[in-house]
């Protein structure tokens, strides 16, 4: 995968909103298989800026308020100057735009959203949206996928204690959540659910985690130092429509083995229902995740 | 600051060296305020990469061997291809040497190793040296620094139990060694020691830690979930010929209160005397702390 359509972001905080003339929309089309980022940009120094990853189905941006909030949220975390989020949504707009008047545009991409801390010692932030094709995911999202579950090293009140660790941030230092793929793919899994170190169910390195006992959905709440989960919101929206009581609460790990049904639910994948947890074999109802596919694919907003 | 030579490596990787004709370097000069990175390398888009920072000092890298050698182990943590060290080292000495002929080129200066994992979907490593000036640090390490201890939210032990949190390797997923830095401001601070979260002594968030306690001096071994110390291996050396014990072990949070003496040392900053810790004064030895910076930047290799 390499961007097809990239806007540089000529005003990314509102900070910067100075900086712009009347008329400027506060972006730019840019080439994206050209370099943009200088070598010593915090963002590829220190991992040290935000990011969102936006899912498009037929060229409607999914959850994109939900994102942007998440954005703001995670650039206060941070200490970053609060992204403008009009440039953001416009600039997420014009590259949807760019994109679908290609020919042969796919029905699915995703934007992703960066914001950086900008050149060390200048500390002037810098962001930029870019639109890429997605990996074809129809397997994952019918028959499921295989999961290990890994400590994360964290006690689940981790945020609560030590903010400065940066828990429910969603930040540029993802190496750990990259390293636990690799982790996964050694142990024959396609995916991970992270664990606390005192036994609670957190999310994976780029998902929320969902649980069926019954008639009972459940994920942990964002006070166990996870992201709040764009597309678990929807998830649970079907679900409560179906007549499901949906729930927010600490999830002790040993619920994952009685679970009737886990899925690890994130923007671009959408719903994957986990056919195997550490080995062992989970039942998959391939109607209902195609059916809670569909309904997430078709939201328009 | 901003980079006043940059190296691109045309070679960063031991399986890149195909790539070479003869007589080619594996590094090229470029220029160090264009931009060279793409905007989905994973460096940026994930953290997914390692450095080092380097010293120089009369125009010799010091401890190269030891920061090479530790590039190496960040490369192996990270699953990556072994760094090419015969190219890095050429291109830190070439960085150097362009940098030397520049007329007013100060004393000290640091070179910053930086590899990532590459361009998302292509994964192909790419590498660059560059060589940049450094803050006026006369007053943190004659005078000492203000530190305040903050929880890393892992236990000593987690390198062992948990290898894929990475933690000892140096890693571009530093958010969160900025971040401590900012609640070390909060609180009247200049930087920070982590601790665990089982109460022993790590590092700092770009530093060792070294204590004494009488003819003791002290520092946490890599068991801990650590990086070894370049700087630190120096200050055993030094303490080592004065006639003092050293020894790596683990050592619990309350020994901070009891120590006679505390540094952070570190490449760049070299030996920093702690004069306040939590809020509670410290005695500083300053003609010690001067003969052991002098020491240290005395080092030719």
């Amino acid at each position: 995968m390499t961007a097809a359509t990239l806007m540089i972001l000529t005003r990314p905080t509102e900070t910067s909103a100075a900086s712009g003339s009347p008329g400027d929309p506060g972006y730019v089309l840019a080439d994206a298989d050209a370099p943009h980022v200088n070598v010593m940009d915090l963002g590829v120094t220190r991992g040290d800026g935000i990011f969102e990853s936006i899912s498009i189905a037929g060229g409607h941006p999914q959850a994109l308020e939900a994102h942007l909030a998440r954005l703001a949220h995670s650039a206060a975390l941070l200490d970053l100057p609060a992204p403008d989020l009009p440039v953001w949504r416009n600039a997420v707009f014009a590259a949807i735009e760019v994109n679908s008047a290609a020919p042969g545009s796919p029905e699915e991409l995703f934007a992703k959203l960066v914001m950086t801390r900008g050149i060390e010692g200048v500390e002037k932030p810098v962001g930029w949206v870019y639109v890429s094709g997605i990996p074809n995911f129809t397997a994952a999202r019918s028959s499921g996928i295989r999961v290990v579950s890994l400590d994360r090293g964290y006690r689940h009140d981790v945020a609560q204690t030590s903010p400065w660790l940066l828990q429910g941030a969603k930040t540029l230092s993802y190496a750990v959540n990259r390293a636990v793929l690799r982790e996964a793919a050694r142990r024959g899994a396609d995916d991970v659910i992270f664990l606390s170190s005192d036994g609670f169910v957190l999310e994976g390195p780029s998902s929320s985690v969902v649980l069926q006992h019954g008639n009972r959905i459940r994920t942990p709440g964002t006070d166990q130092g996870i992201l709040a989960g764009t597309t678990q919101a929807s998830v649970f929206e079907f679900f409560a429509a179906r007549g499901n009581a949906t729930s927010y609460e600490p999830i002790p790990a040993e619920d994952l083995q009685t679970a009737d049904a886990l899925w690890l639910v994130s923007s671009v994948r959408q719903a994957a229902p986990v056919r195997r947890l550490d080995g062992t074999e989970l039942a998959v109802d391939s109607d209902l995740a195609t059916e809670l596919n569909a309904f997430l694919l078709a939201r328009t907003e």
